[in-house]
Formats: structure tokens, sequence, C-alpha cells
């Protein structure tokens, strides 16, 4: 293990946090907020300290990284800009305890939204918009931010573009790894400023429309009002739905939309299997939610939103989902799990994965049928090799034992199943809010700190897809350091 | 499709369970209850009839079966057996709805467990003998007590046995078919009349100690009194508990018993694990139920049994386990899906494909780091080829899509998650009793026809392990028919 050099990218990234923290300085400063300002220009300085250490530690080190070290590094950043990131929320006294204060910010870069403040609508507006922020910091990627601005990219950071961006396969959109980067955030940015435009238009303040747009484009779902997105109006509602569902589409096709090659997009099953997937879901869950709204367009608006907010792993909600039905609920929590497109923003197991465990269940019985026949499986307009179809299917299993065990570990909470059950899948599958005690009206702040803790790792390890935690933290990686 | 050898085996089966059905038809006359002996040979005169049709209708049939053959042959048997030994229970009026007696028939003969009578201490003994005798046949597998017993067992019935008999490689333990199924009946056999003795010397009376024994044997669970297994003294609690550990275990064990090759016991990593969860569960429940139960004697007895029933998936009770605490819970929720070993009459995902799960896990986090290096997985001392590797974890996906799938469609009832979850869980693994509405004292019967026919499927795709049911229902194997 090239220790060096992970050392040397923490402290970049640390050095990058610190001048990213200056924003919401700049915002507590534009509202006259003087102790959170004081503890934003605190943790600038703690940044700026620990990225000088680590980079003056590590001078002249060999540049040389390959995989393990690109899983190093993805899971030392993303612990590494929590634990910063946490700090303001602790010396201003938003969040009095430092473990709280890890969660929410963990819960913000991971996009979970998961929170643990009680009364959201009492905090600060610079902290607000650096809760949100870390929403827009993280869904992308940090490092992928990183490397679409410092210059000195080699292509050997494909592997921390690899570790990183979630989905099964993942590539460069273009031949240059910077570029691609830079095409990735350039996407991300444009789309969310339509949408802060759109809900400037549509009436929201400018803060809000700032805040829920970063919120909406990381996928996360910290809202600034105690409930989510209800109390504003069906137009933004309507954008806000729609918008969640356009980030967790595949980035790649905005970049074939950009280049005109609509032609490819047709061939996008993932693409039309996720609007499926979400279009039958809204027409069950509306059918289902008549009796309760009455009204057919109240049905369809509640139930489009929750089923793009789940299904995307936003977390927003315009209802109370925990007081919906069975089915509803049920139906939820498996879009929980499926989760949005692979490239996108979202979390979940992907659609790109569920779509290939079908294929290699319908070989699986063929094989089964016809042991000796040779059968190969098509993706998109491509063969699939077999280390990507044992990729799945093994993602799989280790995605449902992370799973079992950090429900395994949070059942020590006095607790219902149905409590803890959600609050597992909301927090490994990126989403927040889950059902009963965990629901879209309440928050985590009754876990005790070592839950919030396993949820927390839970959160990180969903986000980065497990392995690039489990291999940072296997003793065998290190040995050779 | 050589559909004539499909409907000739099923004549066949049709006939030996109306033999089999004797049994409780005598019982029922030992005890006077003519209404009882009435069903029972209607009963038998509709298998006799049924079977003799069947048999004149594919007399001179082709006797080649291949791979599908096997699975639908299989997937046959168990509908057809289910079907007719329903009867009894409908013919006496013990159980009114054919839809009700279908779910306790597969649910007896699956070894589930799971129940719709409401008063199971009111129904006749006749009844209630052949109900835990549909665990003693259906645990070891149907069909492979009829390779025991029928002459003319061809080498190509291997396909059959594989499609029985669970777990994810299975062998015959001698070269020849017919010796392995006598071999396994025989030693199941023998350690269920040990079981009957033993409880006999306990004091229980005989005609409980065989239907405890019976439901003990084939893991299925279906007791003769309201409270389960309760009300009898602490050492017959014992008895039950550590004999449901013994029909836990891979038969082959009990075979190298036999023929003496006791280092090859020592190697066999799957006891060990099994034993080990076994052992660990218990100690960690035992240790948070001691606030429960005050004395620790107790507390262990409870904790060890209700671990054994339900990682055996036999579902019997000694406790109202559903008002232990949360971590107790999760525990028993996450035994549910491991289960027992491989090629035992419990069911589950088997402990040996948990094991090679987190060796393929193992062995895809060795991959990511050195992507080139060739790697291996051995268990039980012996490599494992390619095909079994991807088989496991191919299983696994396709199992737990079955059980989201079965989750959804029962969702339709107003119950909690939890009931539904568990419900899921209890009849997919075949253990019984779930949680909450469906906890230890309560039953199935408040769900509709609807969820009763997805819960008796679910029972037969886990009992047969999924694929001769997909199989024996997908179009495309039946095009050349």
């Amino acid at each position: 293990m090239n220790v060096k050099a992970v050392l040397n990218t923490l402290g970049k990234i640390s050095l990058v946090e610190g001048i990213l923290i200056v924003l919401p300085l700049m915002v507590s400063l534009l509202y006259g907020e003087m102790s959170g300002a004081a503890a934003f220009a605190a943790t600038i300085a703690i940044s700026a300290a620990t990225g000088g250490f680590l980079l003056l530690l590590t001078k002249n080190h060999n540049h040389l990284i390959y995989a393990k070290e690109g899983f190093a590094i993805v899971a030392g950043v993303w612990i590494l800009i929590s634990l910063i990131g946490a700090l303001p929320f602790r010396f201003s006294g938003v969040i009095p305890h430092y473990v709280d204060a890890v969660f929410e910010t963990v819960s913000g870069f991971t996009t979970t939204g998961a929170s643990i403040i009680e009364d959201v609508e009492a905090i600060s507006k610079g902290m607000l918009f650096w809760r949100s922020f870390t929403h827009f910091i993280g869904g992308m990627g940090f490092l992928v931010f990183v490397m679409a601005i410092i210059p000195n990219v080699t292509d050997r950071s494909i592997h921390i573009l690899k570790a990183e961006v979630p989905g099964p396969n993942v590539g460069k959109i273009v031949p240059k790894i910077k570029d691609t980067a830079k095409i990735l955030y350039l996407i991300y940015i444009a789309i969310t400023a339509v949408e802060i435009v759109l809900l400037v238009l549509g009436g929201m303040p400018l803060f809000d429309s700032i805040v829920h747009s970063f919120a909406t484009a990381g996928t996360g779902g910290f809202g600034i009002k105690s409930d989510s997105i209800s109390s504003y109006s069906p137009y933004c509602q309507w954008v806000i739905g729609i918008f969640m569902m356009l980030f967790g589409v595949n980035f790649n096709i905005y970049y074939l939309i950009l280049i005109k090659r609509f032609k490819d997009i047709m061939k996008s099953s993932e693409l039309w299997v996720y609007i499926s997937i979400a279009f039958c879901s809204t027409a069950v869950i509306t059918f289902n939610n008549i009796e309760i709204y009455k009204r057919i367009s109240l049905s369809v608006r509640h139930s489009f939103f929750q089923v793009s907010s789940i299904m995307t792993t936003t977390g927003f909600a315009t209802a109370d989902f925990d007081r919906w039905g069975g089915l509803p609920k049920t139906i939820l929590l498996t879009l929980m799990f499926i989760g949005a497109c692979a490239g996108s923003t979202g979390g979940g197991l992907k659609v790109s994965r569920v779509i290939m465990l079908f294929k290699i269940i319908s070989r699986e019985i063929r094989r089964l049928l016809h042991p000796r026949a040779v059968t190969s499986i098509h993706f998109e307009g491509k063969k699939v090799d077999e280390n990507t179809i044992g990729g799945v299917s093994h993602y799989f299993a280790i995605y449902m034992i992370c799973f079992v065990a950090a429900f395994l570990l949070i059942s020590f909470e006095p607790f219902g199943i149905e409590t803890n059950i959600s609050a597992t899948a909301a927090c490994f599958n990126n989403i927040g809010p889950g059902l009963d005690l965990v629901g879209p009206t309440m928050n985590y702040s009754a876990y005790s700190y070592f839950s919030k803790i396993v949820l927390s790792a839970a959160m990180l390890l969903g986000r980065l897809e497990i392995f690039p935690i489990i291999i940072a933290f296997s003793p065998s990686v290190w040995k050779n350091a």
C-alpha cells in the first residue's frame, strides 16, 4: 500500500473542503449570523492545518496508485470530509454532541438525508445551507469534483473514479478522466441551475430554492421545514418530483443528449425499466390512496412524489406515507432496495443490477435444463462478460449480508422490527426517512450513539457500494504498507 | 418434455399416497372416529382412482427422463400430493374450506408447520395423526421414499433426487440411487424411533410422542396443543430441542458415522458452523432473556429451544418469543433465512450456502485488489467448481427475488409489515410461526384465500428450492411436449 499517496490525497481534499466551507461562511455573514460564521471560520482553519500537515508529511511521495490505493483513498476521503464537515454543527452548538454531528454530516455527504435534528426550522441559514450543500458535493462525488478541478490528473485516477461512482460497470464518457469528471459536473450544475430557476419562478424564496435544488441534485433529502416539502405549492412539488427522477438517471444519458446520439438512448434498457417501475408503482399507489386523498389529482401528485423520492433515494416527502396502507408501504420498501440508475446520484442496488440479476436467473434456469448449452447475457446491446455477471450477483450477496449485519447491530434498540428494518434500509440505501418511528415526520434522534455510528457506517457502505470501506479496513491490505 | 413419463410417475405417487393414508385410517378406527375414518376411506378411493387412471393413460410410455422431466415430476408430485392430502380435512369438515385445507396440507408436506386451525385441541386423533404424518413424509422427500421402495429405479432418477433434496450440491451417498434413498430413509426412521422412545420414557403419552417425533423429524412443527410444546416437561422440551438440531444436520454425516469415517466428520465445516451459530445465538438470547425468565436454567432452555426450532425451521415453541426483546427477535428472523444444513430435512438458505457466500465475497474482494490473480474456493476440503459457485450466488438472488415477490403479494392484507414480512419468511423458509399476528401463539387464519394461496406457493418454492416450480410453470419447457 502506497500510504503516502493516500495521505497526500487526503491532505489535498482537506484543503478543498476548507475552501468549499467559505461558501456557507459567506451565507452566515450575509444573514448576520455571527456564531455560525465563527464556527465555519474555525473549521476552515482546522481543515487548512490538517491539509497543510498531511501535504508536508508526504512531500516527494511516489505517485503510483493501484486499485487498493484507489479504494483506500475513497474510504479515507469520505470519512475525513465527514469528520471535518461535522465540526461547524458542533462548534456552533446547533448539534451539541459530536457523534450526532457526524451522523448528520455523513447523512449529508452520502446524500441519505436522515436527520437527528428535532426542530429543523430553528436552525440558522448558514448551517442549513452547509447541510444541504453537503448533499450537492456528495451527490456527484467529492473526488470526481476534485478530479475536475485540480491539475495533473493521471489516468491512474480511474481507480478512484471506479470506486466512487455508483454502478456495476463504471466507464469513462470520454477518453480522459479529467474531461469525464468535468462533463459530469457541468451537466450536474446545469440541471441544478434549471431547477433553481423553475422553483424561483414558482414563487419559492431564493434561499429555499437553492437548498432544495442542492438536496434534489444529490438525491439527498434534507429540507428546511419540519414537514419537508408539504407546505410548498403543488407546482413546486411537481418540479421537485420530476427533477428527483431526472437526477436518478444515468448521467451518460445526458451526455448522449448533448452529443445528439438519441438512438443510443432508446437502446438504454436501464432507463426504460427505471421509468416503467416508477410509472407502475405510481399507478398502483395512486389507486390505493384514492380513499385517503379523495381527489385523483391529489392522489397522483402525492403518490408520484413519494415514488420518485424513494426510488431515487432522495427522501423528501409531501405526505406522511407512514400512514398509507400496507401495499403502498411495501412497494416503497421494495423501491428502497431497487434504487435509481447506475451512474446517477441515487443509491440503492441500482436498476441495472436488478435487470442483470433477472437475466442471470433466467440463464441459470436455461442452464439447469440444458447443462451443456453455451449461453451469454446481453445488456444494453452488448454482451456482458462473465466477470461482470459474477460481480453483480456477488455484489448482491455482500449487499444483503451487510444489510442484515447492520440490522442486527441496531436491534439492541427497544424499537419494533418495522422501525429498525426500515431505518437500516433507509440509511444503507441512502434514502433518509423510513417507516414507523423513523417515518417522514420523525427523525433518528431516539437512537443510541452506538446505533448512530452503525447507521453512519451503513450510509457510507451504501454510498460507496461496500467494497472501498471493507477493503480499506481489511488488515491484509495494510500488511505491506 | 416427456409428458407421459411425468404423468406415469404422478400416477404411481397417487397410489402410494393412497396406501399411506391407510395409516391415519387405522388410527381413526382405533379411536372410534367414524367420520374421520370415512373421510380417509373416501380419499383412498380417490387416490386409487386417480392413480389407476394416470397409469392406464400412460401405458407403454418412454422411460427416458432428463433434467426438465425431473423438475416437472417433483413440482407435479408435490402439488398432487397436497391436493389429495387436503381431502380428508375437507371431507371430515375439520377444515371447512378447501383452500384452507390445501394450505394446511402444503404446510405439512413442506414441513413448514404454519397452521390455519384456530383450536387444534378440538381436532380428532386421526386427523392430528395425518397432519403430523405429512411432516414425516415430506421431510425426507416423498419421491426419495418412493425411490427407496419401488423396483426398477434407474440411475436417471438422479434428476429427481437432485430436484427434491435440498442443498447446493446433492450427490449420491452410495453408487446406486435406490440404495442411497434406502440408507437415507433408514437413518431417518431410526433417529425418529429413538426420539419416540425417549419421549415415552419421559412420560409423554405414546400418541403425543409419535406425532411430535414425526414433526421433529421433518422439522415441521405441527403440534397438538394450543401452546405447542410449552405444557410438556422440561425433559421432553430438551429432548425435542436436541432432536430438532439432530434433524437439521446433513444426513451424510450420519452415514459417515455408520461407516465409521469420523475424520471426514471433523472436516465438515458446515456442521461446525451450524453448531457454532446455534451456540452463539443461544448464548446471546439467553443473556437477553434473563430479565424475563429470572432463572438462568429457564432462560437457557427457552432460548436454546427457540433457536433450535427456528434455525432448523421446525417451528415448535416453548415460549411466546414474539414477546421477547428486539435483539432476540431480530436474531430469530435472521436464523429463519440461514436455516439448517444442506441434505437435512430443514429449510432456509442452508448453512453451506451461507458459508459459500462468505467465501465468494472474500474472493471477490481479493479479485478487486488483484484483478489478474487466479483464485479458487475450497469447501469441506474440496475445490468448488465455478458452476457451483455461480449457482450459489445466483440461487441467493432468485431466493431474495421470490421472497420479495411473495411479500409484495401478501401486502394487500391490512396487517403490519412485521406480520407480513415474518409470515413470508416463515412460510418461504418452511418454519411456521412468524412474529406479531402470526406469532407462535397465533395462526394464519386471518389471511385471505388469495394470500393463503400465495403463501402455499411460497412454502412449495422454499421446500423445493425454487427451480422445480419455476421450471414446471415456464411455458418454454412445455413447447415441445
